[in-house]
């Protein structure tokens, strides 16, 4: 196969563009065949396998620099800078990563996992480059989608003063044009995409410069047939890049690679900061991907043929009991909105969506502004709930601060995917959201311990009045059935799940949400005498139970799903050091170190001694067993 | 006089506009009066008397909904809404806050002090009145510098398709126009701003909107006079709102009540989002204001005749050490660079602008942005340095985490205002960066114990080639001279600074950073067998020196000038927990309560249990003295 002599760039240089044709087609086939048995953001990879290879026919990598925004769309760039041969590990323990990383391969100029960073990162690539005199390229391939996110904003606003060469390739996946007023847009834009363009006389400038406008009108009005619900940014799209004095160029058919690599040949030229806007399907050659984006937007092994995407467990998802909770108490309680910052699938917020429309509010990858109109809406008197991963989170702590928790404002945080998401790896685990919200006054967090308690948590959340944070992990839930009515919990209450029936009691373990008492019981068997805690709440902690057990405990052990620094364990030895109570307390949770991807969680817990087998050979060693 | 009988909006409703004149004049020397004795935002607030009182006298507050961004420009407001007869007391303890704040005032809908939050949350608010059938006005006052974070953006991205009626006065106090073009775009815009233009039939509207494109582009035009460097965001700005749905009127005299008046009460009666764009002069009334609008943005107590302003101590403040610092550097390696997210002055970073101008890089109002570029930076080989107060940093933890550490990125973050900030108050004190920076792996965290170890801090940052973090307080340094040629610390290292010559040790006070040594040296002279540990970093913390400390110690003391909550002592406990070392710990630092604004630290100190006499006494309970 082609692809598999491909090593880099300069390997591609030299192919035809029948050849190109023919590696576009077994790059397909590839990602195809690696995805359906590992999973991954099949339809992003898909639709730029032409738009990737052109960039390679036209730059040099790892020369030039290119800047893949979330770099879920990096499939085809891992294919052809020399890890073919290893890119059926995608997404598995030991194996290339999912996104891009600079320690994975020099090609990789910058990493990513959230959105909108990239034009920030590549106009610091490029500042950088302009200082130190380099002559690269540098290339920010974004989406659409990443453009509502503020930072893709910030970064616009000042990259004209800040450097003459950056290219921005504007990967529009939603485009929907008429055929004839594209084809207009593309005979005009064709007039100012010759390389010879940039070299004329100004008088001659002056004179193409009046067909632009004219151009930039027509790509305008072709915009206006964008599907309806489409966000502003990109509505208008080239009059709002040229106000950020880049020069835009497009639309052009992101699957022509001749097309392609005429326009990236033309933008290599301009000494200006210049926007490719490239239409591109999303999910190219998979009718399944095709007929449902956003399920293969990311998803787990699937039938190529069918569409059909493995399920590992028959429960139900704690998104899907978070989901459906949250539309009983909707149903209930009109004040009640949902919120979502696009992630209405991921985070079940589309139940609410369907069940009652009004209620539910997306605001695109937008995590600050969520939070902030959920501020708003709160002290309007609605009862918002907030649902973002608690990896995406981290976008909007400042917020959570100065908005919600200083104002004490009863916003309800839902942060999903806490703890691991194993096959995506450490732009994606969720391990510092309590560090970093737990120094926040007014503050509520909790985590529960199976699918009813969740129910009532976000019953809780809702009764309390304050600032509520919920977290829990990616997967399926407990397989417990939740109650018709949800209960109220008692804030700051922790709950005995086990009590030692054989021995007196020596060994408390606290251990908060589901995983973390799962392995607690696990290890709890090992060893007489030994008490768990369903800790509930990280904050307000129960002192009250805490202090009474820490006092007769012959060893304190905290398990949390979460980083140690900061976390749920430090808050108890914070409380425990305040009421000058002295005992030996087993922090387990995850070290300082950024935590990989991997096929499967046991492979993680394993690599950084979170098995049950682990902890209980620190305990047997704590107590001397 | 006129402003002490205004106790709402009803009371200015109806005031003649000959009345409204004298109201901005005893307004604006109340203010002045009050500033000049208390400091405080002076230019801002000066700037925006007239708009306040127009806006006061066309809408009704509290029923109307009015967001300040940022809220240093509420003076105005506070003094129409009660809260004359308290002005004296602004910005000091027990007084009237310098920002608005939900709990001191119906009036205030909703408190803010960090900038671009807004429109979002109006957006929130207005949403909410929707939903719940409400009728009242909603009103966003925005500056244009606030225009340049994202979050305004995310927001104004999705406005026109979240609410039909909000009001954005942009409040741009930088706008330099054409005095016959304006008159023109006024013209222009007096044809659309007349209330009957929205009753009016289709076709009547049809005609009149053909006007409308040309009166944009005429104020269109008028923006490229705005002056050099300013922002590209308020560059054509009308274009732009028009991009995202919202209707453009403007530019109007921010100084002219009667114009305003008129142009708001047509925004009053638009079925569409609007953006008025008010042109106001910063520090409007106050000479030395007008000349030195940087200077007076937020200062302390002045004589308003001559404009100097009152110097609290002869000694360099931190920021001037470090910016003094980060000069020397940066002459000796080219590949050093400053990036201030709009705070050049209050930074120090304008001696690195204007020293070594290719060095220096003002991205606006725009953390996330600063932050992800100097990633971009970093990896292709210069060495940033990001100042930005700590308060602020919090809207950047996530571009910390996945942009510099998890690409162990080296990046210097100099963390300005950690700790207090007593008149600003609880938006600006800086108490929670270590909490959420130290779950971080990779991440290097130091605070200095004066001036000259910040020196050395520096070096030894840059030299890591590891991300940094180094905090320091606002104010006056120690006063201790820098020496010629800085060193370079060892990494996680230490410092005993005062060991008992008295008796054999029994307490170890460890503190990190210049107040929390002051205060730790104050306590020791209290008690026999003292030792004081400078801990220069939180992270990686000397754990060598802690546990042999600690294992021969009675009672551990740690001090910081953050919140206990995850902050550096937490980070003791948890090292402590691990090797198993027991020791009674008492944490001195902020508890876990927001900390309200005051006219010194002292007060709050006292407030809050944090003076050398409240921490004495817990020590003597502790130890049974």
């Amino acid at each position: 196969m082609l692809v598999e002599k491909i090593k880099s760039s300069a390997d591609v240089h030299c192919l035809s563009q029948a050849d190109l044709k023919t590696l576009a087609d077994e790059v397909r086939g590839t990602i195809i065949r690696v995805t359906s048995k590992n999973g991954g953001h099949v339809a992003p990879n898909l639709g730029v396998v032409e738009l990737t290879i052109a960039l390679h026919k036209v730059f040099d990598f790892p020369t030039d620099k290119i800047v893949f925004d979330v770099s879920h769309q990096c499939y085809t760039h891992k294919l052809l800078t020399g890890r073919a041969e290893r890119f059926e590990t995608l997404r598995t323990s030991g194996g290339l990563s999912g996104f891009c990383r600079r320690d994975e391969n020099p090609a990789d100029a910058f990493g990513a996992g959230h959105a909108g960073t990239a034009i920030s990162a590549a106009m610091g690539l490029a500042a950088a480059r302009d200082r130190l005199g380099g002559n690269e390229h540098v290339i920010a391939v974004v989406g659409d989608a990443s453009l509502t996110n503020g930072v893709s904003f910030e970064a616009l606003n000042i990259l004209a003063e800040t450097t003459k060469r950056l290219i921005v390739v504007l990967n529009d996946n939603e485009w929907s044009i008429d055929r004839n007023v594209g084809a207009t847009a593309e005979l005009l834009n064709r007039l100012i995409m010759t390389p010879a363009y940039n070299k004329i006389t100004r008088a001659a400038r002056r004179f193409v410069e009046k067909f632009i406008p004219f151009g930039k009108q027509i790509v305008q009005a072709a915009s206006q047939f964008k599907k309806g619900n489409k966000s502003m940014a990109t509505h208008g799209t080239s009059s709002i890049f040229e106000h950020f004095k880049l020069r835009y160029l497009g639309p052009v058919d992101g699957h022509n690679i001749p097309e392609l690599c005429r326009y990236l040949e033309f933008a290599k030229t301009t000494e200006q900061p210049i926007l490719l806007h490239v239409r591109t399907q999303k999910g190219r050659g998979l009718a399944p991907a095709i007929a449902n984006p956003e399920k293969f937007h990311g998803c787990a092994a699937y039938d190529p043929e069918t569409g059909t995407v493995s399920r590992s467990s028959p429960l139900k998802s704690w998104q899907q009991v978070f989901g459906e909770s949250l539309v009983k108490l909707a149903a209930e309680d009109s004040r009640i909105v949902g919120i979502t910052a696009a992630m209405a699938a991921g985070t079940s917020l589309n139940l609410l969506k369907k069940a009652f429309p009004q209620q539910y509010f997306d605001v695109g990858i937008a995590e600050e502004n969520a939070v902030v109109m959920a501020a708003g809406m709160a002290a309007r008197g609605l009862k918002p709930c907030v649902a973002i991963y608690s990896t995406f989170m981290q976008r909007a702590i400042d917020m959570v601060m100065h908005d919600v928790c200083l104002q004490n404002l009863p916003v309800v945080f839902c942060l999903d995917r806490a703890g691991l998401s194993p096959q995506d790896g450490a732009t994606h685990h969720g391990l510092y959201d309590l560090s970093m919200m737990r120094c926040l006054p007014n503050l509520i967090l909790m985590q529960p311990k199976d699918d009813d308690e969740l129910a009532d948590m976000l019953k809780t959340a809702f009764d309390s009045q304050k600032p509520c944070a919920i977290r829990y992990s990616r997967g399926p839930a407990r397989g417990v059935p939740v109650k018709a009515v949800p209960a109220i919990l008692p804030i700051g209450k922790a709950q005995i799940v086990r009590e030692p029936q054989d021995a007196p009691a020596q060994i408390f373990i606290w251990a908060l949400g589901a995983e973390a008492l799962e392995l607690a019981h696990k290890v709890a068997a090992h060893f007489a005498g030994t008490t768990v805690v369903n800790a509930r709440f990280c904050k307000p902690l129960d002192t009250d139970l805490l202090f009474e057990q820490a006092r007769r405990a012959k060893v304190l052990v905290t398990v949390e799903n979460h980083a140690i620094a900061g976390g749920f364990g430090s808050a108890v030895l914070e409380a425990l050091a305040q009421a000058k109570i002295s005992v030996p307390v087993e922090q387990v949770g995850w070290p300082d170190r950024f935590v990989p991807h991997a096929s499967t969680a046991e492979d993680l817990e394993k690599d950084f001694g979170l098995t049950e087998e682990a902890v209980v050979r620190r305990l047997q060693h704590l107590i001397g067993q």
